[in-house]
C-alpha cells in the first residue's frame, strides 16, 4: 500500500495526550504501553472530539515510542548475536523491533541491523504498517491520522538495512526468497477519497473510507473475505529494496522523494526495487536488484499476503511476516539497470513511471534487452526480441497506486527448447 | 495487428498496372489470377522503381479483385445454402471469400452473409490480412504498400456480418467460442519505424521493418520461431465484433473512426468488441458484446495463433483459421455496456482508451460493477467490490498498438465458495 498525499499541514493538530487504546499484537505492545498517560481535556478548535482524540492518541504513541527508545541501552544492532543453527545450517535471525525497523523511509545512513556474507541465509520478521499500529480493530479515523502522522513517508514498516560484505555500487544483488510465513492477521482498506483524492485508482468515486480485517489461516493457506468468499494466500513482499539510487530523478507527482535528512520515501518503486508491489515475488523466486551503496543495504516490508495486478484500492491483503527467509548473493558478473525477477517458469522485467504508457515502454525495453543481450540460450537480434515480446511477452499492470505506476512483463522460459 | 498511420496522401501513386506476383494460398488465388495484366512501364516520379512496382502490383490486385467481383453473378450471400449436418447437429458454414469478407472496415449497411437463429452453430473461415495477400514470402515492401493501400481502414480481413434473428439494440450477444483450428501459416512483423513512427510501441527505436513467417504444426500445437525457440499455439480471434456503436466517440488519435461511407475502421477496439486483441478469448470461452443494430451483425477476423499481453511490436503470431466455430445466443435478460468474457476459471472485464491509465480505470470500474451489481453469488457492496478488485483482480495490458489501448482484469471464479 502506498500513495500519500501532502498532509504535513494537518500533522500538528491536537498535541495533548490521551490514553492510547490497548490492543493485542505480536509486537509493539511495549511501545503502546509506554504511551499511556493521564487523560486530559482536548482543545476542540472546531474539529470533532473523536477525531482530535484519535490524532492525539496517535501522537502520544509516536512520542511514547521515542521516549521508550531513548530509555533503552544504546547497543549497536549490527553487533548483536543473531546467528542460530537450523538443521546444521547457519541462519541469521532478524526480529522486527523499533530498533530494527523504520516507518516509511529508507535512509542510506541508517546503521545496519545485521552484517552478513554473500550467500548467508537470513530469516527476517516484519511489522504491520506504521510501526505495527495498524492491527485488527484500528478504526478509519486512526488509519487517517496515522497516514497524516508521517508526511511524505510511506505507511510501511521496513526491517533493515542488512549489510552484505563485499557488495559494491555497480554490482547486482541476487536475493533468493526461500520461504515466507505470514503472521495471523491481515487487512485491506481504502482511505476516504474526499480527503485523499489521489490515493487509490478511483478515489474520487469512493468518498468514504473502508477497512476490513482478516484471519489468515496458514494451514489452509486461505482467508475468508466474507461468508461465501475465500481468498487463497499468496504472500510476497510489497517492498524489498537495496539502498536508494543517488541519481533517482526528482518526483513528477506526489510529495518529495527525499526529505531534508536525505532519507528516501518508501512510497514509490524505483531501480533499487522498494515499493514494487510485484505479486510474483513469492517463495521460490529470485529477485535481482542493482547495488548503489557499499554493503548493498537490504530492507523488506509492506508484507502482502495476496494482491491482484493493479492493487487498485490502495492496499493488498496487507499483513506481516513471522518470517521471510532470504539468501542474498553478491553478483559481480551481472550488471542490470532495473529490477528483474526469475521464477520457476518465467523471467520478469519491469518498468516504473507516473504514466502507465511510459512504464510499459520501459518494461518492454528491458525485455528486449534481456532477450537480445542478457540471455545466452539462443542468440537473438533486437528485432527478434521485439517480435518475441509481442508474441509471448505477457505484460501486466503491477500497480497503479504508488505514484510511480508499474508494468511487468513475464517471459516464459518454456519457449527455449533444446536444439534437436 | 493494428494501428495505421494517416497515409491517404500516398495512396494515389503509380496507378499503372504490373503483373501481380503469383503465390500459393488456400484462398484468394482466383482474385490474384484475375489481376494479371500486360506489363507496362511505370512512371518513376522520383520513387525507387522497386517501390513503385510494389505499389502498382498491390493496386493491380485491388482493381483486379473489384473487376472479378463485378464479373460474378450477383447472388444474395445470405440466401446461399450453407447448412450442413455434423453428427446430427445443424452447422452453418461460412467460407471466407471476397464476397463474405471485407478488408479493414465494418459497415452496418453491408448485406449479411448468413442469417441464423439464436443458439445456431456457425463454422467460420477467416483470411490472412489484406484480403489474404499477406502470405509466406510477402516482402516488407509489399507489407508497407498494402498498409498504404487501405488508408484509415485496418489491415484485417473480417468475415461477416452474420445476422442473428431476434437480436435488437440493447440486447447482449453471448458468443460461445466452441472450437478454433488454424490454417498452416503464420507471420509476425513490424513496419519500419522511420516510416510509421506511431505504429508499434517502440516504433522510433526500430527504424527498419522486420517480418518472419512460420509453419503452424497443429498436431503439436506449436510453431518454431527459430532453432531453439518453440512457441505453443493459443489461437484466439483478434477481432470479434457486433455492428459498430453509433455513439462511438470521435477519434482522439489516429485516422478517422468512420469513413465517408459510414463504415467504421477495424483499427480500434470499442464497446462492440472489434479489435480487442484479448488473448484469453480462446476455444471454450464465452464473449458477451452489447448489440447496437438489429440482427447484431457479427464479424470475426484478425485471427491470432499466439499473442502476449501488450502485442507490442504491432502484430501477434498472425494467422488465419480453417474454422472458428461459434454459437451466438441472444440475451434479452442481460444488459452490459462493455465487452465481457467468461472462461472456465475467470470473468474478464475490459477498458479501452488512448491513455492506458484511463483504460485501466474503465476496466476496474467494470469489474466493480460486475462484482457489486451483476454477479449474484454473494452480495457485495461497491466498497467491497473495489477492495476485492485490489486483492484478487488481475489487470493486464491487453494491447498498446491499436490506437485505443486496452486493459483487461481477470476475476477468479475460485474465490466464490459454497457457504458452509
Amino acid at each position: 500500500m502506498l500513495e500519500s498525499a501532502r498532509l504535513g499541514a494537518h500533522a500538528g493538530r491536537g498535541r495533548r495526550r490521551r490514553p492510547a487504546p490497548r490492543r493485542r499484537g505480536a509486537a509493539g505492545d511495549a511501545a503502546r504501553g509506554a504511551a499511556r498517560a493521564p487523560r486530559a481535556h482536548a482543545a476542540t478548535g472546531g474539529l470533532p472530539m473523536r477525531r482530535i482524540a484519535t490524532i492525539a492518541a496517535v501522537l502520544a504513541l509516536v512520542l511514547g515510542a521515542g521516549l521508550y527508545a531513548l530509555a533503552q541501552q544504546q547497543v549497536d544492532e549490527a553487533k548483536r548475536e543473531r546467528v542460530v543453527s537450523v538443521a546444521g545450517v547457519k541462519y541469521h535471525v532478524l526480529p522486527a523491533t523499533l530498533e530494527t525497523t523504520q516507518w516509511g523511509w529508507l535512509d542510506p545512513k541508517e546503521p545496519p541491523k545485521l552484517v552478513i556474507n554473500s550467500g548467508d541465509i537470513v530469516a527476517i520478521e516484519t511489522m504491520m504498517h506504521a510501526h505495527n499500529r495498524i492491527q485488527p480493530g484500528t478504526t478509519m479515523d486512526e488509519l487517517v491520522a496515522l497516514r497524516k502522522a508521517n508526511p511524505g513517508g510511506g505507511p510501511h514498516s521496513v526491517t533493515g538495512p542488512i549489510y552484505v560484505n563485499g557488495a559494491e555500487p555497480g554490482d547486482t544483488m541476487e536475493i533468493r526468497i526461500r520461504k515466507i510465513v505470514p503472521k495471523a492477521f491481515g487487512t485491506n482498506f481504502h482511505l476516504p477519497g474526499k480527503e485523499f483524492p489521489t490515493v487509490g485508482l478511483l478515489a474520487p468515486e469512493f468518498p468514504n473510507g473502508f477497512v476490513r480485517y482478516f484471519y489468515l489461516d496458514w494451514e489452509r493457506r486461505q482467508a475468508e473475505y466474507k461468508p461465501g468468499i475465500v481468498i487463497d494466500l499468496q504472500p510476497f513482499p510489497g517492498i524489498i529494496a537495496t539502498g536508494p539510487d543517488p541519481n533517482e530523478p526528482k518526483e513528477k507527482a506526489g510529495p518529495p522523494i527525499r526529505d531534508a535528512k536525505g532519507r528516501t520515501s518508501t512510497l514509490r518503486p524505483w531501480k533499487n526495487g522498494s515499493n514494487m508491489d510485484l505479486n510474483e515475488l513469492q517463495e521460490g523466486t529470485t529477485l535481482f536488484l542493482p547495488v548503489f551503496h557499499k554493503g548493498a543495504l537490504i530492507w523488506t516490508g509492506d508484507s502482502h499476503c495476496r494482491q491482484g495486478n493493479g492493487e487498485v484500492n490502495l492496499t493488498a491483503l496487507e499483513c506481516a511476516y513471522r518470517e521471510i527467509v532470504i539468501q542474498p548473493i553478491v553478483r559481480k558478473d551481472l550488471k542490470i539497470e532495473w529490477p528483474q525477477v526469475e521464477t520457476a517458469t518465467h523471467w520478469i522485467v519491469m518498468g516504473f513511471d507516473e504514466d502507465l504508457d511510459e512504464a510499459m515502454k520501459i518494461a518492454v525495453r528491458n525485455g528486449i534487452k534481456f532477450l537480445s543481450e542478457q540471455q545466452k540460450l539462443v542468440p537473438l537480434s533486437r528485432d527478434e526480441a521485439y517480435s518475441l515480446m509481442s508474441i509471448v511477452g505477457d505484460c501486466r499492470v503491477t500497480q497503479v497506486v504508488d505514484i510511480r505506476k508499474g508494468v511487468h512483463c513475464m517471459i516464459p522460459k518454456s519457449i527455449f527448447v533444446k536444439k534437436s
